[in-house]
């Protein structure tokens, strides 16, 4: 086995490290996802770690974790994966690469995920048009995924896809989900040609969502939690969306409006 | 006007910073509300504070600030609230007794708001029985007000209802709610007898959620995010919900879960 690697230095854990800001994980095309869950989720969708980190000390010993490390083993052997460099650190250089204050003690550096193609069958996008906070652009994506959205793009605006809380809340969802992030509207006018409808989702909105067609072509936008979609967005609205409050209550929070109407879709969909 | 506070042992102070603990809180029947939107929200509702910090220089001078202001100063000349004190503070003291980063500029010490009659209407009861999360919980309380659940109650094994990051995400929702915290299912069994169904929101679930009746008395249970609901709550429980998942996700975030399922209720009640 390899030695423990106990200096903050080293240059894989290093660049780990760079990969909290945006600008190096735009360069490096890659990110990097901890804990068991999260990276069970990446491998069993065929995602290759350029590198993994290991803390013994912190893992633990249950099943998942064996499972984990039976599966990233066989995926190293396999083929693309054989020049991945597993590194046994210690917890405290797990602690420097990891953005929660108890690391689980296994961390991996992945390539972006973009290349899965969009799920066959009638498109349901979902278009994030500058949804700020990474807790809900992470749900969002989760819960997309769950109620079996096509694809997903963010606007420039929007908060980076592997923003590390994004990615935390997502729990591996951008790994089995079409992807692609700082999309123009240009690009996207592209992607929704085929759609009969594209709907966005604001406090201000008209056409009550369960009244909405959802069982053809449909794309949904969903804007900033302070101020909505944008300009841009809303020209290419057929409609913006009502989800009716009870409660004097002026607006859900954004994660939850997009899963109440993602699922509504979802329901209409199955007929 | 009043000096400016300058000193963190201000008595007030103290007491505002005490009530970051759960133990403080439930002693006091307090907790603190930070923020513009969440405390027009309180006041908006009818609750009383008992003491209001004003730190000018963080505040801005926005008109919903001045509508605020406007507000607590009406409430206080009043009648109950006539006692109320008012402190200014320094940016400093304000930092010391908020839980953000970047304190708003007004803080307030209020009183538990348990005394909000259950709504009228068919009831549709929501209980947290054991959620861990204080964002979840916070959120959830924000989306049962939208959707026209008529009450919400806490069992002991759930995050303190009072706790400043459920308040903070319930943004003014626990003024607008009938709430109970800490409730034993002995006393629960009461709350529910007029109930037709007691629902059970658990990934392994078998009752479709959308083909359940929502249109009578009803409850629903949601449960710890990783054990889900309890065993006592198995027992009363007609029968555990699933929400059909795409993707091979295994669940969604319980916030998000109970949120799909409370909209399913408001759509079949709106008919």
């Amino acid at each position: 086995m390899v030695t423990t690697v106990t200096s903050l230095d080293n240059p894989t854990v290093k660049l780990a490290r760079s990969l909290s800001k945006r600008r190096d994980r735009q360069r490096e095309r890659a990110f990097v996802v901890e804990g068991v869950r999260a990276l069970s989720e990446a491998v069993g969708a065929g995602a290759i770690p350029r590198a993994i980190f290991i803390a013994r000390e912190l893992l633990g010993d249950g099943e998942a974790q064996e499972r984990l490390l039976v599966a990233l083993t066989e995926s190293r052997e396999a083929g693309p994966g054989r020049h991945m460099r597993v590194l046994e650190v210690t917890p405290q250089v797990m602690k420097s690469l990891s953005e929660t204050d108890a690391p689980q003690g296994i961390a991996a550096i992945l390539p972006f995920p973009e290349s899965t193609p969009p799920k066959a069958g009638t498109p349901l996008i979902v278009i994030a048009d500058g949804v700020r906070d990474p807790g809900n652009l992470g749900t969002m994506l989760r819960t997309a995924l769950g109620a079996g959205a096509t694809a997903l793009y963010t606007t420039p605006e929007t908060v980076d896809l592997y923003n590390p809380k994004v990615v935390r809340a997502a729990m591996g969802a951008h790994f089995r989900l079409a992807l692609r992030s700082n999309v123009g509207w240009d690009a996207l006018d592209e992607e929704l040609i085929g759609c009969d409808s594209i709907w966005g989702a604001d406090a201000g909105g008209e056409q009550l969502y369960t009244a909405a067609d959802w069982t053809t072509p449909t794309a949904l936008i969903v804007g900033n939690e302070d101020r909505g979609i944008s300009p841009e967005a809303r020209e290419r609205c057929t409609d913006l969306l009502a989800i009716p409050l009870a409660g004097e209550l002026e607006s859900l929070n954004a994660a939850v409006a997009s899963a109440v109407i993602l699922f509504e879709a979802a329901r209409q969909r199955r007929g």
